[in-house]
């Protein structure tokens, strides 16, 4: 991973806050640190004991409010916030945020709905700051080295693609079966965005069939397994197969086929160390879990998001691009109600 | 690979006729040849210099029909006939052997219809011969380890399935526009068949979507590439991704994932050769075609041909394995074309 | 695998005795009866037991001495005997075979010393046969490609290599303690010919050591794993790595380093199947061992003795190849005894 | 990775210095700022304007000296430093550095000679500071796994190893002519340490030979490619394949090879992702270089430091290893003069 674009001056750095220290939080506050581009300015989340533990870990403050931490930084202004929470929280802090004349990083999705999503995106141009919505995808060395491939013709026309996300570890039955997350609704935004943005196109139509790996979630109705078919406009069909649960390693890949040729995204091992004995070859399991399948991606990512606040580079994913994957999401999940097609823009 | 079931007595050897001489006719010659429970007692086919060109390789005498071989040998009674001819000769073939009281095996697919299927299976009951329909994934090494390890438990319970299939090399464009071929009715019955077996469930409804590689094959109407979503009756959901045209190799893989892990059949090179330069580390393209890639299995389904004629062992491929492929095939044929999804045994 | 060279009139068939029943025995009797260029005349053993349990199989005679197979043959002549047959009989078989005007492909080596090989090629040129002595390896499309790739430049200059020889199954403890092959002796030919082919070139010094695996076979004497270093006349330094046992499969590679690249025979696994789990991603063990893994280079061999006695092809091992291996493997067992390196054509 | 011992208090930071802004200072500068457990004191290099850039990415102060920056920090006192400069001045900077009562990192070897090695470790001990010696291969995953499945015993004995280190990129030619690094005194170093360590056993002789890649570099006497075979106590042969130059990527393998299997590290590629098409099927080059494959071991290896240094734990590479190491060296580039093998300890 590299820092410093060439035409940053060495001193120029991006004042700005985390907001949340939960998961995901963990892993923006290490990027953040790590990165001599930002100065850290502190954690912000009403869970103190989380902020705190979190803050003193990195040396910088923490906040019990976004509020707090707007006033407090009101004599050196900051230049950015990186929001790390819920999903229902995004709304109300990203207003804040572009009311201080913020600009955002924002995990996906930006909002549960399309048409917040398009309300949001109104303030923010409103307010003449960045929104700029994460997909780690767009920001990992073999995810591009794939985009780079296709769009150069190395695969000629692409005529299909299938892409599998196993999720690993398997959540907790606790938390599927609360209602944490239909696979749909929860996993398939990445890869959606990841192969609209390499094809470069529209999906037309979408077929979904979810299941439930048990009887036990099958009655609760969790779906924790999902095939999606994606028709695009050009022609290419895409397929998705997810399931919450990959025992053997976070498994993510993405091939696409083409006129040309194949190419594809394969997993990495925990160690590429292998063991040969009497019952076989073995390697590994894959990488435990995206933190670690993402690790690079994850700061460059923030990278890029210092070249918005200090060089006014604008964010590859757009307004549109967030309300078509959520579109396409919704449709997913309406086809796996109906069990039939679903048409998009019809 | 390993001939003489050691209940075999040396010296019982089952004579058996091949009938045709084109590219499958090939592959089994070679199969029968080497195989030495076999007594290769000739090669029938109206091409009669085809006939005699494959025959005089193998020192065996050619006909030019299966009456002629039939009477040739009415002193020396025959135990069995090879049918690898094109589908719409199948039948008669088929008729005129089970008369002789000759056992039969046959290409894939028995004939054209469900219907017609089923009519010529009576009449093979009717002369009590067996009728052995050819899906040489069951006899390979590779897929009955998949299957094995399936049945063994070994991933759980399957919940998703991926299936690829691209042919190599790509036909000719004058074979694929005078209609040679939509793919679904020619390379899906193989998959299907397997996945039926392993899976040990029926089909109960089909999504399937074709297209054509180019703007030529798709005024011409010629669908060369195809995604099909087959929905098991538990449940499992198995992706079938075809192509007429894969560059890099006889691309044939096969992946279930289950509630304790994942179990695939992967692609072979053409040699174990590595080369390792300033551009990449290369490997060569996966073996040629299905001559190469199904060479073993081959041998071993006509092996288990002789264990049916020489010892009366029942062929693992039902009537109602016949019948239930050629119907999940028209399905996604009609599904092709309304694109709506098509259920099964409704 | 393909039969028949183009140049091959169709009915022009070699007519050959096979002499010995044994493990090798079993391996050339199938390539013999699969290869519609051969006529299989008959197994020659005085184990008559052997010759005949392996002669019915193949429907062929069998014959408890060479002299008798002649004899039989006298009116319609043969063209050949493969000797597969232990090294202490090759030169009296090969002196009789040449006085019948038999050419003869034996396994390697020709004999046990470097000058009863030169004198056994004495008696072969007296008589105008072909002496064809099996090295495998040359005839395995991984080798050969590997071969093609160095021969052609494409890795540059060879500068060093490493090779790996890991024999699967391990032979039993009896087998060992008798006496039962220094490993040296045993498996470092086939090796040595193969990369003096590569590289063109002799070897001028050899250092070896040789170590015995547990303290039983170490107070035997038996030495079960060695590491030899050839240094080549031109500079390339060779690495060889030998065991007797490696219980993972049968281990064969060999990787050449150039001034542009490396290139390298990979293993081959018995099944293409892959299983991941909770404890990994698991492949099969590597193929059983050199009845599978050059069971096409078999084949091949003997189809290259077709040419010879049909074509009148040369045979690709000279006679100064045979000596110089010799001269290797001994030189290597000498530097194991002596721990000092040992300097060849000095 | 992660960072911070649970023994640890979230408070405790360890205030380091770093000596040297050369290739290794960057790379060891970027994993101090990326660790919160140090307190980036400052960077020492008399190349001011070197000190300056690097100190300037990671806004930490920079010194001319050694002497002035512990003067700077007289009453803030620091824990340790970090000296990532040419071996002639590690004995002058640890000697000043132990006399200020600094523990010390240094990348190896800690000095030229045996016996100067010896007494800098004597000094050290009458300062009773720690030097810890960088061998980073023992803080690697996929190294750390390999020795944790030797040591459990996962391959049974050890019998052989076979080790490759190809160089990436190829030093240039002016490097190379100028007597810059004959490979055994640069390259081998690493692998030595960690065979020893996974084999908890010492070398008793060693047997050498060194190429030069072509004429020029002959004439000038640069050895840039080495065998070298490693005779150890217990009997495990190991033998290391060093080259300047592997074109397709860092190339750093080490396989062992025992009584109960093989274990092994293999390469990583640039990127997962993987081309096929038309020419075969193509992954990356191997990662770039050692401060891409090592960036983990690196980022580890300083934690482990911070260990030292803040919770005293003992370094894991000790006076003897370093001592046994550049004998090792030593006899290695004795034996390729000499040709001969060449006692150790005798």
């Amino acid at each position: 991973m590299t820092f410093l674009s060439p035409t940053t001056s060495l001193l120029q750095q991006a004042r700005v806050l985390l907001v949340g220290s939960g998961r995901m939080g963990h892993i923006r506050a290490k990027a953040i640190f790590s990165n001599p581009r930002f100065d850290f300015a502190g954690i912000v989340d009403d869970n103190v004991d989380g902020a705190k533990k979190l803050a003193d870990v990195y040396r910088t403050p923490h906040f019990s409010s976004l509020s707090d931490a707007i006033h407090h930084y009101s004599s050196t202004p900051l230049h950015g916030i990186i929001i790390s929470t819920p999903t229902p929280t995004h709304e109300p802090l990203i207003t804040e945020a572009a009311s201080a004349n913020l600009s955002i990083f924002t995990e996906k999705p930006v909002d549960e709905t399309s048409s917040s999503v398009k309300e949001i995106f109104n303030t923010i141009r409103a307010h003449n700051v960045s929104l700029c919505c994460g997909f780690q995808r767009r920001f990992d060395p073999s995810y591009l080295s794939l985009f780079n491939t296709i769009r150069s013709g190395g695969i000629g026309t692409p005529l299909t693609a299938s892409i599998f996300f196993g999720d690993h570890p398997v959540p907790s039955r606790q938390f599927l079966l609360q209602g944490g997350g239909n696979i749909i609704s929860d996993c398939s935004a990445h890869d959606v965005d990841y192969i609209r943005w390499v094809l470069g196109d529209d999906v037309k139509s979408v077929y979904a069939v979810g299941t439930s790996s048990d009887e036990e979630l099958g009655k609760a109705g969790v779906i924790d397994n999902a095939t999606v078919v994606l028709n695009f406009q050009k022609g290419t069909v895409v397929t998705l197969t997810l399931s919450r649960g990959a025992n053997y390693g976070y498994d993510q890949r993405c091939e696409v086929f083409g006129t040309a040729g194949m190419a594809s995204v394969k997993n990495i091992t925990e160690s590429s160390t292998e063991v040969s004995n009497a019952t076989g070859i073995h390697r590994p399991k894959w990488q435990h879990s995206f933190p670690q399948r993402f690790e690079v991606a994850f700061g460059q990512e923030l990278d890029a998001f210092a070249d918005t606040l200090l060089l006014k580079k604008p964010w590859p994913v757009s307004e549109s691009d967030c309300v078509a994957v959520q579109k396409v999401c919704d449709a997913a999940l309406e086809s796996c109600e109906s069990g039939q097609v679903v048409n998009l823009f019809a």
